[in-house]
């Protein structure tokens, strides 16, 4: 894979300059960029426009398709997206701590950039600005590697960028697109440790676990969320309702929408009829348990398998526990470890939910919905993590720097 | 590798314990543990007596029978280390903040166990003691995986310590030794993903660039340091030369000893023939460049792969360079990102030094040899990581830990 060779030397000199360069200068990039992406809006479409046609003639269909498109509003927001970027706070140069040792010794600890970051994504042009837009504010490299359905419209993208950033006399190597699209050039980028800080896969399930499974690159794994909330014997029972009902159709394609839901014996008959209803209302299709089919007449059969299934539909397996242990133990045997929430009015039990369920967010009466860079307040997210190393849950800025310890000495040995 | 998935599965059982355990549980038993080690040196050293023979019969020698030797002075050494690791304090609840939002959700980051460790490690059989007190501090479970030629005595250890726990109703589980020390065994492990959050190499380059290879497990690589000083144009030469005496010579077997040493073309002649002198007199064989040469008549020609080597030996390689920034390219392009030192008065070039030079541990006129994780005051360490995601440096307890979002709300939905 020369090409990838190639560009990661280009990423890593870049990367020591970019490392450089002060907060003002990459927001004027940032600016510069987004001021860009709208005035060549009309050769970035008709690049689109390239890769729309291809698809179609691919029997191309539907979501995918609609994830493909790009529009004059779409280029809008994803210039937006870059000015945002530019007004969050740069990261890269915070201390983090700074001590004397007993020896004299001034031990300091700074936030610094990863380096090369390396993105697998899919068939989302957008994910071309966003990514780069975070890489840049932190410093960092971005080596990106799209789908080859969206390949035109990503060189266009990058393009437009990188002859913003020449004008901003900005090394242009911030940025770069692999141009090979198959999937030998995947799993070169998957060993490309000499040249990678971090691999990031952007992407469904197959795409996340093929990374995980092959990568020698350290990576940051985003994404799968089987999502639980368990409304407890104690719960405000409208509260439940409503938290439910946002949770599994507020928007069901994504991680952090609710797949089970787990409802405490003593009051599944008072809340499963009219919560069901609600949901069979709003196109739900609900799975059960006995004790569920008994009290919800349309509800089907659920199976084993239902139980671990992250649907990112309108399906819903439900479940009733005869205890908090039984329902926090379910969460911890057939979870994801994403986001799982307690619809609860009793203090120890919170606590307890709180502090036993294994996972990256864990919420007492709020909708998991909310796992989200925007909505913790990071103002941006590269992904949500669900492993542990490194970062868990939402990932924004800080999450793409790592540190450096910094000594000032005068003199001392050991 | 049945034995593996059923550890896997014990270990995550016992992590779940593991994370509710109060400190002083945790401390308790590991306490009790370290005063179980010296009850049973005896049965320690007897089976510690049978690696010994069996690595003679093998022709093992020198250095590595050495480290596999225990003695009732090294048990000792490890009881102690459980009694240090047990008065430091636990990062396990730690909450690193806890804000409000506009919507009222109270969202907290709080530290949390990683949950199940996974080590892999060589004939050393006091890693045994000590990573098993920095994990089960940390409320983490721990699968060890030793060398072959330390199974008798690692076994013996593990069995003492299990008891302990055991005794003071801790889950002996918290503790397992991988009895199959095959490379099978070693290799499934590195793909243990449904059990391990993380895999520890430790020991030599070829252990670590195995792991890092093929672990789909996300892993901490520690430790290759190819480590420089570079004596700048306004060094203090007094200070320059103790410098680089102790990071060459206080002890040369470690990750953060000097390999190369850098000096400013225009103090060459003054700084380089006595301190060449010096190391000669220590045993320090001297490479140098062509200056080099002119300069110290006993010194031996450097080659390219000279200054990438990692000696681990009383070898220096020395470089003379005309210039701050020939100093730093040299060594962001040899270096092994693990410890560099400037020796300057000069306030502009220890700055510049301090930012551009991409490595875990920088430093201004103090020795390299202060990259340990007791020198930066952490108490103990589990190694010294030259990656960038996760960790960067000397990993204290806080590194063997993750973080958990925890979401108060009163019915929030989006």
């Amino acid at each position: 894979m020369n090409e990838l060779i190639e560009k990661g030397i280009k990423a890593k000199n870049a990367a020591g300059q970019l490392s450089q360069l002060s907060t003002q200068q990459k927001n004027n990039a940032l600016k510069h960029a987004a001021d860009e992406l709208i005035n060549e809006a009309e050769f970035i479409l008709n690049e689109n426009q390239k890769d729309l046609e291809a698809a179609s003639a691919n029997n191309v269909k539907g979501a995918l398709l609609d994830r493909l498109r790009l529009t004059r509003d779409r280029i809008e927001s994803m210039a937006e997206g870059l000015e945002q970027v530019a007004r969050l706070d740069d990261p890269v140069g915070e201390v983090l701590y700074m001590k004397k040792r007993p020896n004299g010794l001034q031990i300091g600890q700074i936030r610094v950039p990863l380096g090369v970051i390396g993105i697998i994504y899919e068939a989302r042009p957008n994910v071309t600005a966003d990514a780069f837009a975070l890489c840049l504010k932190t410093g960092n490299a971005v080596i990106l590697r799209g789908g080859k359905e969206a390949i035109n419209s990503n060189k266009a993208i990058v393009k437009v960028i990188q002859d913003a950033l020449n004008n901003k006399k900005v090394p242009v190597d911030a940025i770069q697109l692999v141009e090979d699209t198959s999937r030998e050039s995947a799993v070169a980028m998957m060993k490309l440790n000499k040249y990678l800080d971090v691999l990031i896969p952007r992407g469904g399930a197959g795409l996340i676990q093929t990374v995980v499974e092959n990568s020698s690159v350290p990576v940051l794994e985003t994404g799968v969320g089987n999502c639980h909330t368990f409304i407890d014997e104690s719960a405000d029972l409208q509260k439940a309702q409503k938290i439910a009902v946002n949770a599994k159709t507020h928007r069901p394609g994504v991680c952090n929408a609710m797949e089970s839901l787990l409802v405490h014996s003593s009051v599944a008959d008072k809340i499963l009829p009219p919560l069901c209803d609600e949901l069979k209302n709003l196109n739900v299709e609900i799975r059960g348990d006995d004790t569920v089919q008994k009290l919800v007449p349309f509800a089907i059969s659920a199976t084993e398998e239902d139980w671990s299934t992250e649907y990112l539909d309108l399906i819903l397996a439900v479940k009733v526990v005869s205890s908090l242990d039984e329902a926090i133990n379910h969460i911890n045997t057939y979870g994801s470890s994403h986001s799982e929430c307690i619809v609860t009015e009793n203090y120890s039990n919170a606590q307890r939910f709180l502090q036993e369920v294994d996972a990256a967010a864990v919420y007492v009466n709020a909708s998991t919905r909310f796992t989200d860079g925007f909505e913790f307040g990071f103002g941006a997210e590269i992904g949500i993590s669900t492993q542990k190393l490194h970062a868990r849950g939402p990932m924004g800025l800080k999450e793409l720097t790592s540190t450096k310890y910094i000594i000032y000495g005068n003199g001392q040995i050991r």
